[in-house]
């Protein structure tokens, strides 16, 4: 077996053709392996492994720096820079995170976990080298969808500019984690079709040397056009055309699914663990599809993730031209939003709290400031949504909650939620955020309007002590009301804000007369959040606050319910602070 | 004279095309006369006075759609849609903003001010039209450097999506505000050189239609050029060449100092005002530039907008290869410092606050997450900023400082500003943010090591109550907490926190033995801003709180005096507030 024996690159620059083709078939069964039972991202892998041995290849690690796209094509990379008994030895599976980390390995430069900053973050290594007189190659990995996002086209644009040595890696796969869009994609089909030949050439036009692989997954070819390009003195792309799933068939068949998946068996593809529950993307597609039956103004919009709100294959294909899917383009999503709007239509934008972070200048200029009846969906908005540092869901309350006219609600039931739903989509006065709690919860059907803007709810009328439990914190909250009233005899006023972006003076102010502290609990950072507002009102009066919520920090692979612990989130801990508060 | 009997595009209609000429005349004349007065932007609308009157001569606005840009280049628009008069009369100049609105007139669709909006807005607009079955024109007007941005090409991507009615004017004048940096543009002159006959087009290659006209300052081609692709049945690019600043000597001579030029005499171009005073910008560059003779590592990064830091011509050729200007792209600028720094650069980014609202996204991912060391200084960020509604410079506080890791510091004198860029360019520990002030005011040297993180400065210790003023603020906090003195006995402390992103813990703990109230001050709006995190610390003690700044909201053409009365932000009303908090 050559891959054990792999402790560095310069291992692999000691191997015959055949024998990193032996490497290849090698890397390929780990990956499967390691992959059907810790589950990640598969088809970007297995398509890359090639690519991978013949960069390692070629090129000088960690001396040479790669910089790959979104980095989920980083597990070959890590099995040949010392890190492979993580993919060999299922005892340490969790020895190495699913991203590039400059803590992991000095042949990584950068974390990285959003799409489209390769050719940035390397065209800035490659400056940083001009500054100081270096003289090592810089090389950028994108692809596998990547292309289409601004900061990509910006990077790409620039490199130009820089003058020196850049090789930009284009991994054209033919799809992004589903199939790709946008017009850029033509034109790699063309230099497809034309073995790199067509005048038409996007990264010409962006005045950029150009050179095409056919066969991306062929190593000879691969070691060919990365040594004609090493030690380039300009910006260079080398287009290779590769073929996502390579080498296991369900993964080859079925793209899309396959991108990223749950453990599985290695044998039959089919998952190890079957969810059955209820799921707020599954229902969010059936919501809106009935409503584009009824109303052909709606339209789903999504930016590359069509299944965050539930919009699989067949239900595109049902939705038709009411479900637009832009490509990784987050920042064009909610313009583009804002336009329909404009024009007459209700669209609705799914997002990952985690991608929304993404346009922020588009949320406040095009969106909000135009003041435009827009909808957006941010999903896996909590602690318990992605726990990689990169996809944190804790952030999305700051960022967005502080721009003007945006009005951001947080059910905590599925009964409220789509009532919200209903709501948002008929109003025609403001942009519109529902931050979708992660688990179904269901409750009583809300009579409320949404209308009357941050009319909090009084879910329990109290004395001495309120609780303000935003969202889906609000089981926490209800449950903390309990045991405070079983250790206090006092009963707690328990409240559901509802708006995340507005203050309920009147109830707020009536608080005082019987109140002596008001705790608040928010599934997201403090700082910048809900509950410092609370505390800013009660500033100049006799009212305590406490706000309970997540510490600014990147978290990283990290257990939640550790997490609440360490930010006093338990109920326990909870009902310990109201004691201390009102004894 | 046509001009003034021009109410509405139909009037434009009944011209012929001598008529025509003479109208571009007027219209020439009448924005050199109200830009002499007024100021504004000269160069972008001079170069567009006939592709704005072919517009409305080809097609029916306001049903048929115009997008403009930027939409700095609509004073032609707003002169032939009924708002002549606030051209022709001196006392109606300010009768209409320098941007397009639609509380101005139904020919305005949007409110815009940010760059590279326009496709991804009008794309929208024509989704809403095919939902609900419409069948006019959708025309995005873009250029002038703004194709560089990511929402740019982003939208230009998804336009060949579309696949309906989409008319992309693409004016090409050859500049950004600045001259144009990035590849793209290589590729527009190889257009402009083969009359766009060559093969290798940029919007080709991202799926889309294509047509030329060579002279776009002459009426009849664009008219010819605009009745093609009217009601075209998919999106379509039309190329137009332009001349910046045609018909204005010193504009076409020097086009980047008139992009936006103020008050001048028209007969000489003379600036009707010079400032003498002394100015950050310029301070800046003087500084950076003596940095850079002594260490090549040092750069200096722009994104389009090299004057914001003093960096005119003669600086950039001074400082060769260690000034950036990547174009307008701050996604682009933000992961390019952060890739720098990682290989041993000192970049330094300097960028207006409205304008950093662009790369939310790279700050926290690019940037923080990976905590490399690199100084961004933060422009205008102030209530004196900029007061067009899409210009305001009052929200960077809680977009940037809530994202963990960024270290963002607020001067008050230029002796601060200057410890604070020795410390931030020197460390290796953090990424930066410094907030440079607007007016210079002098004050001590100051011997503070920044590197020991949130050490506040007590400026005067006293009791009952503390002034917390930050950063520009520091000088009304002073007067502040003088009045409080005089009007009750007490000596307030003063306290400036240096710090915006953190809590000195130790000092505000200090403080509840022998004060009664804190009162905060901070140019910027108060939701998820500075104050609101002193609130949160004191809430459950017996310290009362006063956030003071200003208000979640688009402020629009305002006065900033009456802005801060309105906040309570008078050096008279914050004594007044404090007196209230302590007797």
């Amino acid at each position: 077996m050559y891959l054990e024996k792999i402790n560095s690159p310069a291992d692999v620059k000691k191997l015959s053709g055949e024998e990193m083709k032996a490497l290849a078939q090698e890397m390929r069964a780990a990956l499967i392996k390691k992959l059907s039972v810790h589950g990640g991202h598969c088809g970007p892998n297995l398509g890359m492994v090639e690519a991978v041995i013949a960069l390692h290849y070629v090129f000088n690690s960690p001396e040479d720096k790669f910089v790959f796209d979104v980095s989920h094509q980083t597990y070959c990379h890590k099995m040949l820079t010392g890190r492979s008994a993580a993919f060999l030895d299922e005892s340490k599976y969790n020895d190495v995170t699913g991203y590039s980390t400059q803590h992991e390995s000095a042949h990584d430069h950068f974390t990285i976990g959003h799409t489209s900053t390769s050719v940035s973050l390397a065209a800035g290594l490659a400056k940083g080298r001009d500054l100081r007189g270096g003289h090592e190659n810089i090389v950028a990995v994108i692809g596998d969808g990547s292309l289409s996002g601004g900061e990509a086209l910006e990077g790409l644009d620039y490199a130009y500019e820089l003058g020196t040595n850049l090789i930009i890696i284009v991994n054209d796969n033919g799809m992004s984690i589903a199939e790709n869009h946008g017009g850029l994609y033509t034109n790699l089909k063309l230099l497809r079709d034309t073995d790199g030949r067509a005048e038409c050439n996007l990264f010409k036009a962006m005045g950029l040397d150009y050179t095409f692989v056919k066969d991306g997954n062929d190593i000879e070819s691969l070691i060919a056009a990365f040594s004609a390009v090493k030690d380039s003195a300009k910006p260079v792309v080398v287009h290779i055309v590769t073929e996502k799933g390579r080498g296991y068939a369900p993964a080859v068949a079925d793209k899309e699914s396959w991108h990223w998946h749950v453990p599985f068996d290695a044998e039959t593809g089919k998952p190890r663990h079957e969810w059955d529950g209820e799921d707020y993307g599954d229902l969010t597609a059936q919501y809106l599809l009935a409503k584009m039956k009824k109303d052909p103004t709606v339209a789903a919009v999504t930016s590359g993730t069509p299944t965050v709100f539930g919009f699989w294959k067949s239900r595109r294909e049902e939705a038709g031209s009411q479900f637009i899917d832009v490509g990784i383009a987050e920042e064009h999503a909610v313009a583009l939003c804002s336009g329909i709007s404009a024009n007459g239509g209700k669209p609705v934008y799914g997002v990952y709290s985690s991608f929304i972070q993404r346009t922020y200048d588009q949320l406040s200029q095009d969106l909000c400031i135009n003041n435009n009846p827009v909808t957006i969906l941010t999903f896996a908005a909590s602690v318990y949504g992605m726990t990689d540092i990169t996809h944190l869901g804790i952030f999305d309350i700051p960022m967005m909650s502080n721009i003007p006219n945006l009005v951001y609600l947080a059910p905590a039931t599925y009964e409220e939620y789509i009532a919200m739903l209903d709501w948002s989509m008929e109003q025609r006065e403001h942009p519109v955020a529902i931050r979708v709690p992660g688990a179904v919860v269901h409750g009583e059907k809300p009579t409320k309007d949404y209308g009357v803007l941050n009319k909090y709810e009084v879910l329990q009328q109290g004395s001495d002590i309120a609780v303000i439990a935003l969202g889906a914190f609000r089981g926490l909250g209800a449950e903390a009301a309990k045991l405070i009233e079983q250790q206090t005899g006092v009963k707690p006023t328990l409240i559901d804000p509802v708006y995340i972006t507005g203050i309920d003076e009147q109830l707020l102010d009536s608080l005082k007369s019987d109140h002596r502290a008001v705790i608040t609990l928010e599934d997201g950072i403090l700082d910048g959040g809900f509950g410092e507002k609370i505390a800013r009102f009660y500033g100049d009066s006799d009212v305590k606050t406490v706000n309970l919520g997540l510490k600014k920090q990147f978290l990283d692979c990290y257990d939640p319910a550790e997490v609440l612990r360490d930010c006093g989130l338990t109920t326990e801990q909870i009902a310990q602070r109201a004691v201390q508060l009102i004894s």
